[in-house]
């Protein structure tokens, strides 16, 4: 109940006497089992991990709360990022916390609404360039090589190591790992981070086994399943439209220590998995959140693995508030009456 | 970890043996310490209970899964609300997690787009008058009279039962109850909740005091700091934007028997808070959530209550990315440049 990561997974993390300890309340997210849809997609159990009940509504916090602790620890008073959306607003909030200044790049016009809104509202400086998220990336990168600026994209591996703590709490609720862990994949950190987790816990002695990693590319933007960077990335889910992801290695050990898979998913699967969460899972996540459930379905219809004996865990990402104009302009049906008790009966049909 | 408030408080909620139990992670939200404006208010202790961090993104979770629950109980197939946003949301996830037909009745044009966005995603039917919430409510309060729903507005017993949840948890995690414990008041269950949640723990001997109250709501909709109904309220903080609270009685007697206040704050007060609570807390919640911390900077201002001995919790009842278009509105300083280094570091300063 907002222990945070930092003192609850503290022997796990690289924490010091020095480091400071702080919470936004990030971690802890629920587990929410979905009985209904494991039947219709023929899997014994299937769990979402809702990482949209972080403070800023995604994964991010996770990791952002290791690196901006260990950035104070260091004595910096500055952080920056390049971001689709979700890394740029988790900064911004640990930093104000903090009390640190935050600087974020993002791709213009290619960021949800929400985050934007996000970014600005904590505080930080938005610098909006006009090219992606890659390019964002490899100008930070190379600007905080001459300033002294702490880097916070998922390069900084504090990132990647506050991240496995999702994969703890996993286990930890289960009482064991899960046989399948399916989760979309855009910079790649999240996969590797995971991996890592369930590899580390399961070393420990805290499950007898790892999952197979099993982690969706977006089809417009599928740099790892082609085994090519993508200059121009499109696809609907903003948070992983990215062409040459900075861990494409950890995903590629993850999908191969594993026994897993990177496959792709279109726009439209992820556009039905994105409705099918909200309405019959009570899970509204953002649609790149819906390429875990997307690849799940895929995988399913493929027929070429048994999943009738496994429990599998989806990963959603984000809040689906992040991007509430992808919502709105799929789904707007609403019916407009008088304030009159008659009018609104036959609107209902009663 | 989402292990819900159904299982984790079954012995101080109507649960029977036949009660379904099930969760979407509601609850277990993070309290946040504040520390340095704790001292800039001028209080010993600050704290915000971040319910924006249930899986709807409010407050209304905590009771929506009583509510339902009892509704699943008793058999019941569908269930309506008359909702200014977060209601509607709520109801929506939880009747489309548990198969029953939801219908929400909102005020037109006067919902904020993020909550608008979940009902529709969750797949409720969303009817939208031409009048305000309190028109909504008498309306569904009539309906629900002639045919077999479940209401599950907060004239709804369990609702409140289920709220007093945020109360056991506040005093769980502090070990005693605060001194002070200041919250937004719109349609008023929410006050009456925590207060009967604070009373019920401490006759409990779970805390050996309780809270003093301090309700804000909005000057321009403010029935109860007027003792008269407002016929057309009018807030930037659309969730209490309510005229005719329906748990006006409970509101009164959470004030009286605590010894508090209810008391209003300005859209400006309410609008500086917001900004404040999201840049130096790293908190963003809604509009309406910044009740809270507006009113604390009243008292503290006005000067008639010492406050250097105080632990004091402002609730903030949702999530600021359920209303993107206030926080854009009021904040959109974003930087434009080409996608090169040296326009972003000259953009930066560096």
């Amino acid at each position: 109940m907002g222990t945070g990561v930092l003192k609850r997974y503290k022997d796990l993390l690289p924490i010091t006497p020095s480091t400071p300890i702080f919470s936004l309340g990030e971690g802890e997210t629920p587990l929410i089992t979905a009985p209904r849809l494991a039947e219709k997609i023929g899997c014994k159990e299937l769990y979402f991990k809702f990482e949209g009940c972080n403070p800023t509504g995604s994964f991010k916090d996770r990791g952002m709360v290791v690196a901006v602790a260990k950035a104070m620890e260091e004595g910096s008073k500055r952080i920056i990022c390049a971001s689709t959306g979700n890394t740029s607003a988790s900064a911004a909030a640990y930093g104000a916390y903090c009390g640190l200044e935050s600087w974020v790049v993002v791709p213009k016009g290619n960021i949800a609404m929400g985050k934007l809104a996000q970014a600005l509202m904590y505080g930080t400086r938005v610098i909006a360039i006009e090219g992606n998220f890659d390019e964002a990336l490899s100008i930070v990168r190379a600007l905080v090589k001459s300033s002294p600026i702490t880097l916070v994209n998922s390069v900084n591996p504090y990132r990647i190591e506050g991240q496995k703590t999702a994969a703890f709490e996993i286990v930890d609720e289960l009482g064991k790992a899960p046989d399948m862990l399916c989760i979309p994949v855009g910079n790649a950190g999240n996969i590797t981070a995971y991996w890592r987790g369930f590899v580390q816990y399961c070393k420990l002695g805290k499950s007898g086994s790892t999952p197979m990693m099993l982690g969706f590319e977006a089809a417009g933007a599928a740099p790892i399943v082609e085994g090519r960077v993508i200059e121009s990335p499109q696809t609907v889910a903003s948070a992983i439209r990215i062409g040459n992801p900075a861990s494409w290695q950890g995903a590629v050990q993850a999908r191969d220590e594993s026994g897993g898979i990177i496959d792709s998913v279109t726009d439209e699967e992820i556009l039905e998995s994105y409705h099918t969460l909200a309405s019959d899972v009570g899970v509204f996540g953002e649609p790149a959140s819906a390429a875990s459930l997307a690849g799940l379905f895929k995988l399913a219809r493929g027929g070429t693995m048994d999943l009738s004996s496994k429990s599998v865990v989806c990963v959603v990402t984000g809040m689906g508030l992040k991007d509430p104009d992808t919502a709105l302009k799929t789904r707007a049906d609403i019916i407009e009456t008088p304030a009159e008790l008659e009018a609104v009966r036959n609107a209902l049909g009663l």
